[in-house]
């Protein structure tokens, strides 16, 4: 694995574990901390990894970007960070693997973002979300798209106009995170879910998930379009094949990939 | 009405009752069943039944896809099935009447697309909800679209990479279903669901259910561009203006369609 | 403030509140009704006021359009008069203050459009929902362009075809309110979701409520291709320097807007 300053990036079994290690700075997304996990990231899509859980060290999972880092920047250099801070949420949707976030002490503007980004997220009983920018001088513009994606309307405006934030529980209800547990079992949902996300056929899995991003958000028939193709085709590839074999043939399948 | 094999046609009153009828296979959809089911649509949508139940015979509503059948499948040929497919779940929502599934036992994979591609679903309290294929070798690519536009983006996912099934009342948190019951009562909730919704003009309420499906998914712009041209053309309608003379003369509309 | 005869226009402090005043007529939305409230809308957006109450006098927010006023009309007199509503609609999502809706009794057809399209709503909890066209004979074409984005498919569906009311506590659990509160707290609740809501720089606020609105609906490429612009560009604003600043000197911010 890289070398990282800003970040550990762990191996254990088929699952990574990328966890923001930036404690003193509340994990906050500086140029340099954003550039190391979209490399992590990177180099965790192009391994043999099927799941891999996104962290935060310290007290806090994430407050977001870093202020310190924001305010002497121009217009071009604001822009290139964001570009940066963009790539990293969808390479998250992009990489074959299925990304779990583990959402403890609170999640705030980027650091929501990051939460509203994971294909799933666990949180701990204690956790907080928030888009804050939204009672301060800078509006979480960029948070806001995938929050409003995973909350809908209503609860968006909420959000992103009051900056003040929710507890795990209405973050659970409003579709924002998947699992709400008691903060001494976040470790072991956290792999339990990941556990079951990531069952079968590896390359099927890949497929599925960036299919689902290529297709949210679009009219119904955009996205039957999409999906219709990519379903054809992977059926006639190994793992499609062995899985129905082996449940016509009532025994175990064994994924080629 | 025409003559059915793998499924059973009934008209009874005002209402169409479609249901699938190989309880033996689990209502698995092979080609001659989805054309079949295609088929009844289309003549049921060309009669002048005001509404149709979709049912399945036996211990589960639909397996979704039967194996047997596309297992043996080229390329070309699982398009054509999935084409046909997705023909049926956009048949059911273009044809003039109102649409409810009646869900019992299990509803998965194309079976839980059925479900959500139902302008209106009631369940029974027994019944249980997957999109197996992310726990398998063919990932549930298409059933995963109306699934999507119905539960939203984290659950979705969720459902769609865990394959795990979720209950009748999860299901009605999420928003894929409208109604759960005992499952004694399914029958009775079905039908209370289905006079409610078939109230009124049918020709004001087939345009009105068509425009549903054209206006969802896209900018509120565009949808207001579609939504508001039909608005203003139906209220040339005799129905629109017989609704409206009744209401200011304070009497009951004669509905004239 | 300008003259008006439908509405009663009030300024208090930061805070303008546009009060639907046709009681007698249950302030249901003639062309002359819809005319004001979107003259109120154009000036009350121009002015320095910082959030917005839309209110309904007497017994109910608003039954929608009145149709007493729609009856006579010809194609072409409808079409104005959908493009006036919808005109409004729009203006309320457009202008830089935060919009509230303060609903008590029924909100039906285009009153029930009109919670939808304010930024946020509180509710009494006495209040109803109902887009009841689905049971008559002009459907509610455009009042279900924003409920659906509020409430998700299935549960328009359920609105739109069966034109059942639901009740306060159910559309807070469907996402078209933000509160429900007992309706001898509805004014207290209105103004304390307001203040939070209107907290900041103003000129922060108004870009980010105008940017969720272009960026909602759309696939999320093309919304972060909206947001990032609008993010990068809004870091250069004299409230967004100002908020930096105060944050890393640990000080109150001071907003110049």
């Amino acid at each position: 694995m890289g070398e990282y300053e800003h970040i550990l990036l762990k191996r254990d079994g088929d699952t990574a574990t990328v966890t923001m290690n930036r404690a003193a700075r509340r994990n906050s997304l500086s140029a340099e901390h954003l550039a190391e996990l979209l490399a992590a990231f990177r180099e965790v899509g192009e391994s043999d990894a099927t799941g891999v859980v996104l962290a935060g060290a310290g007290p806090v999972f994430s407050a977001g970007h870093d202020f310190a880092d924001v305010a002497a920047r121009d217009l071009m250099e604001v822009r290139a960070l964001l570009r940066l801070c963009t790539d990293l949420m969808r390479t998250i949707q992009s990489v074959p693997q299925v990304v779990v976030a583990r959402v403890h002490g609170l999640a705030t503007a980027a650091g929501c973002q990051l939460v509203a980004s994971c294909d799933l997220a666990v949180a701990a009983e204690s956790a907080g979300f928030a888009l804050p920018g939204g009672k301060g001088g800078w509006f979480c513009h960029t948070p806001a798209v995938p929050v409003a994606r995973a909350v809908g309307r209503k609860r968006l405006m909420e959000l992103a106009l009051t900056g003040d934030p929710i507890d795990a529980a209405t973050a659970l209800e409003w579709g924002l995170v998947n699992r709400v547990v008691p903060d001494t079992e976040l470790d072991d949902a956290v792999a339990d879910l990941l556990a079951r996300a990531t069952r079968g056929s590896r390359a099927s899995k890949a497929m599925g998930k960036q299919t689902l991003y290529a297709q949210l958000d679009r009219p119904e028939e955009d996205a039957y379009a999409i999906a219709l193709e990519v379903m054809a085709s992977a059926s006639q590839l190994p793992g499609a094949r062995e899985g129905m074999a082996a449940f016509l043939e009532k025994r175990r399948p064994e994924w080629p990939d």
